[in-house]
């Protein structure tokens, strides 16, 4: 039987608590499998088959949709602690001991907290476009608009995730092209999942006590990546996080921006599969 | 004929322009070979065996002492750009047309004015433990003496290369071993070269124009390595290097110092040599 793919995993549910989670797993069963949190109002579709085939050569990987967020049901929750609390539920209930955890933007948010609130779940985390509680926040005033555009284009995605450059442009294209070759597409996020993920984000970048001291708490080995030029989560906030997380290593690609790993699927994955497997 | 290696290579020498260069050459014929500039006051032996040995699987590698440092000949160089003119002789005195530039701290300096001053001589660039022009500048007063050190012994190099912490200074004992075990050592470089090459860094260290500048003009794909935790040119500075050369990727190794090629010297050549064969 030929092995499940990102493009022919199915959509699978389990229910905890009430909540029916919506997932996919598929890739090698050997090692730690690794959970993947995803952006703001993302789906199981909005990864990189390149990324999600690359890292399950090497293990299995998870697609996770939190509660409430495109297929799976449940209320959406409106802080990081409580998205957080949702990941380790449906880690539970997939009765796994512990995983590895790459979060995305939001996603890195919350792996953060899952790790702080769930030391002991977490083996190893990347955190991918993101930054720490009370970051620096993006200056950009086309962001909020483009980020909320009711049904998102290409154009919206070039210009969030990819930088200016002809280069930066045309990965983008090409990840656009690779994201949507799968037919029976996650349905999109209701604006309720937009309205409580919004209301989380501005919460988590709100100061609260000493500014980094929380990120220190952090014992897990972490991966921090980002593109040089990312205007969502503004790339020096994945600076900080490597200067704060004690056992971190950062890598910043060039000419990129928030999607960097969608820019450099290749490179990512081998990075990501070297500290994964150190 | 077994292979010359970091331990085995001859000391050569070459003459330009009546300068009398040192340099030690091993390692596989293929590629690009690459040049190392090495620290201040470092001759051909301030290397890791496991950094030199490792790049040198995949290309030439050429250790060279610049002008009056250690056992080249000359008059050292008070600036950086004529440390860098130095380069650009003894290169074309092996009449070599391109190389890839590897500079670690003062060498980072050189590499990127070769990169400036002779852009088609270089083909790509490797920036370890180095700055910009004019970049952040270290605020440790115990710095300049321990570096001055007429003797240096481990205990300087455990606090200027490594961070305080129980697996850093592990490390750099493992390195400080590895890299004293050449018996025909290279002759330590003289006060007046010590003098001289103390001037360029002060020099480099001053304002020249628009802040960071510079380096946007630096075209060569470039990877700029650093430790979290550098107290000799501050990790910001790497930081800064790769937001400002315009295609440059940053990695951050956790938990080190100044050397942190030598405290994660395969991590570094597999990272490097990633990045020299893409």
């Amino acid at each position: 039987m030929p092995e499940d793919t990102h493009l022919t995993a199915p959509t699978q549910f389990v229910e905890m608590n009430g909540v029916r989670y919506a997932y996919r797993r598929f890739g090698s069963e050997s090692g730690a499998p690794i959970v993947l949190l995803s952006h703001f109002r993302a789906g199981l579709d909005h990864w990189d088959p390149l990324v999600t085939d690359g890292l399950a050569k090497g293990r299995t990987v998870i697609l996770f949709n939190n509660a409430g967020v495109a297929s799976s049901g449940g209320e959406p929750a409106n802080t990081i602690e409580g998205c957080a609390d949702h990941v380790a539920r449906f880690v539970g209930a997939l009765d796994l001991k512990t995983i590895d955890l790459l979060g995305f933007s939001i996603g890195g948010y919350i792996a953060q907290t899952v790790a702080l609130r769930y030391p002991a779940l977490v083996r190893r985390l990347v955190l991918v476009g993101t930054g720490p509680r009370n970051g620096e926040l993006p200056n950009d005033s086309r962001i909020p608009p483009v980020a909320a555009n009711p049904v998102p284009v290409m154009e919206d995605f070039l210009f969030l995730f990819f930088t200016p450059s002809a280069a930066s442009q045309t990965a983008g294209k090409a990840f656009w092209e690779r994201r949507h070759r799968r037919k029976d597409a996650d349905p999109p996020s209701s604006p309720e999942a937009m309205k409580a993920q919004s209301a989380a984000i501005a919460e988590f970048r709100k100061p609260r006590g000493e500014r980094y001291a929380e990120v220190r708490g952090i014992r897990q080995p972490t991966l921090v990546v980002n593109g040089s030029n990312d205007i969502m989560v503004p790339t020096i906030n994945s600076f900080t996080l490597s200067q704060h997380i004690p056992n971190a290593q950062l890598i910043l690609y060039p000419d990129s921006g928030h999607g960097s790993l969608f820019q450099y699927p290749n490179l990512f994955v081998t990075h990501a599969a070297m500290f994964l497997d150190s």
